[in-house]
């Protein structure tokens, strides 16, 4: 069962009083046999419920200060197209009533709550977006997240991790950022991936004939996932933890990178594709910033002297988190310059910020 | 004024009663000072309403089939820190009690209703999403339509249409779109421009030195809404009616393209970029399919032989219009071949459909 929630809001230049609208409204509701309560609000303005069958239930509100607010709800197997004509029936009773003292009127998108497949998933900014998503190809949780991958007409398939949407089949511009917007040579290179298991930058990487690429994902379960419904993007490369030029170690990254440095081992490209709330199996750091910066020194020291290391900052619009990023970059072990670039991401529905970082 | 509206809602695997939930939550509403009613639902599950100080309301409803959803309006100078508090106390209270009987817990984000900036524009399909608008640069009713130009930070400012997003200054890869994504050399050719009147696509073509580009826009104020605060778009190609390779007649574009058919004038690109819902000074036809049939004859009528067709579709998501407008392709006086081309135009938050047409 899912509820759908209307609303129909009349923005008004001056306030109005419940006198001189709700009579006008009330035939209406009696008409669609709804029972009215009219609430003490100890005067704020004016507000009533109405519950009529079905579960149906209306709240009128008329404020004090110029804004009348009205929210319907009814199941998803009711009548809807009785229930817009009622929406249809106050709106054009309120826009005779109210005139010139209109400013706006604002019919949201009904509100889907409760349904099967979740289309709500805001953005860095806690914006409220409405994705396209018709189906739920895969939920799993593993021992480190929740992993969904659902499918959506305009994107593709797109991977969630932990409510965050992570990359959709449409979202090769992501992976062209994270490689360096094209001004890069992968041919003959070595190359570290941290996370990626979505399998996007390994496949766009064995394209270019690397050298050897070595990735190193935590979570199998995300890679079992992508390999089934995410195949527009990982191409075949998941199919195999050995490929003629890359090698994919289902493993924790922390232990990893500290085993190469203390060998010597060095890449031409460190590229980390890890979720932003990070992963780990190591004891907790003190901070997701002392985490982050663990990373970041661990993968300099394995970072040739004229290598690059590239990685997805945050939302443009989360600026202070981005500001806090490019503060940890002057506290690395070896100092470091960085560049950054905003790249539109088609499912993300806000722009992003890349990083490219290198060694001074 | 505005209305601050949040929903908590819990989808749950087996359906409750509210015997076993409501008690367990009436402390923390009697706490807020919140006053209740019981209303009849006549068997559709548990309602009541709370209404407290300062014109909070909540709604609380346990549905009869694993559903409960909690809605809770204050005003946007109430104590938000305690609205967040009491959400999240009626939160924690219901995981506790319902514990593995839980599918979901959602929250969105906050809905704002009434605000000065209006941030909700949906999507072409009809799907909520939230713009982050933060400030209102230019309002106008001009003969034609509503204009708006909303500053956003990040897609810089940007033109609204009768409710339609346009265009941001975030956008060029519209306009590279609607000029054929890179593949034309503009260089010496005649162009008509259908409409245009941010001055994007003038703007990218006039740095292609081009022969003659003639702009045919109907809304002097939609310029100069653009020249003012679109510049990052238009450059100053708006400053002056005539440039060095360009003129600009604001008119409506449908005698304009009959006086050129008349006089056999001819282009190497048209470029239709005119709003969806079509605007002109003609008498009505007899529907929008019909008009915009006489717009593609009369411009395939002054396009040379070799010559090509450009124009925006609408948003891939909505397939029925997009197979509307390739069935009136095949209805024109002259026959016609088109490709199309799915591009991501950044402030649009949907995937959007351009077309190129030519003479077979």
């Amino acid at each position: 069962m899912a509820l759908r929630h209307y609303t129909l809001d009349f923005s008004l230049s001056t306030a109005v009083d419940a006198a001189s609208t709700v009579p006008g409204l009330l035939s209406i509701f009696h008409e669609q046999e709804l029972t009215e309560t009219v609430h003490d609000t100890d005067g704020h303005g004016y507000l009533a419920t109405f519950v009529g069958k079905n579960g149906r239930l209306v709240v009128l509100r008329v404020h004090s200060r110029g804004l009348i607010t009205i929210d319907l709800q009814c199941y998803d197997e009711d009548n809807i197209a009785q229930l817009d004509n009622l929406l249809n029936a106050l709106e054009e009773k309120l826009r005779a009533l109210l005139k010139d003292n209109i400013t706006r009127v604002k019919r949201l998108p009904v509100l889907t709550r409760g349904a099967n497949v979740d289309r709500y998933w805001p953005t860095t900014d806690g914006r409220l977006v409405e994705y396209d998503f018709d189906q739920v190809l895969y939920e799993e949780d593993s021992a480190y997240q929740n992993i969904k991958i659902f499918h959506s007409p305009q994107f593709g398939n797109i991977l969630v991790l932990n409510g965050d949407i992570n990359l959709a089949e449409s979202d090769l511009p992501y992976t062209q950022a994270i490689m360096g917007s094209g001004k890069e040579n992968y041919t003959g290179k070595e190359v570290l991936i941290l996370g990626g298991g979505d399998g996007g930058i390994l496949a766009e990487l064995v394209k270019q004939k690397p050298k050897m690429v070595v990735m190193v994902e935590i979570d199998q379960k995300v890679m079992d996932g992508c390999r089934m419904y995410m195949r527009k993007t990982c191409g075949d490369t998941l199919d195999t933890l050995e490929g003629d030029c890359y090698q994919i170690l289902v493993e924790d990254c922390v232990p990893v990178l500290r085993k190469y440095v203390q060998e010597g081992r060095m890449f031409d490209y460190v590229i980390n594709d890890l979720t932003a709330v990070p992963i780990s199996t190591e004891p907790e750091e003190e901070s997701t910033w002392e985490f982050l910066r663990l990373i970041l020194d661990l993968s300099i020291k394995v970072l040739r002297p004229t290598g690059k290391y590239f990685t997805q900052g945050n939302g443009v619009c989360v600026k202070e988190a981005l500001s806090l990023y490019e503060e940890q970059l002057g506290k690395l072990c070896c100092p470091v310059d960085f560049s950054k670039e905003e790249v539109c991401v088609p499912s993300y529905l806000e722009l992003w910020v890349f990083y490219t970082i290198w060694k001074k």
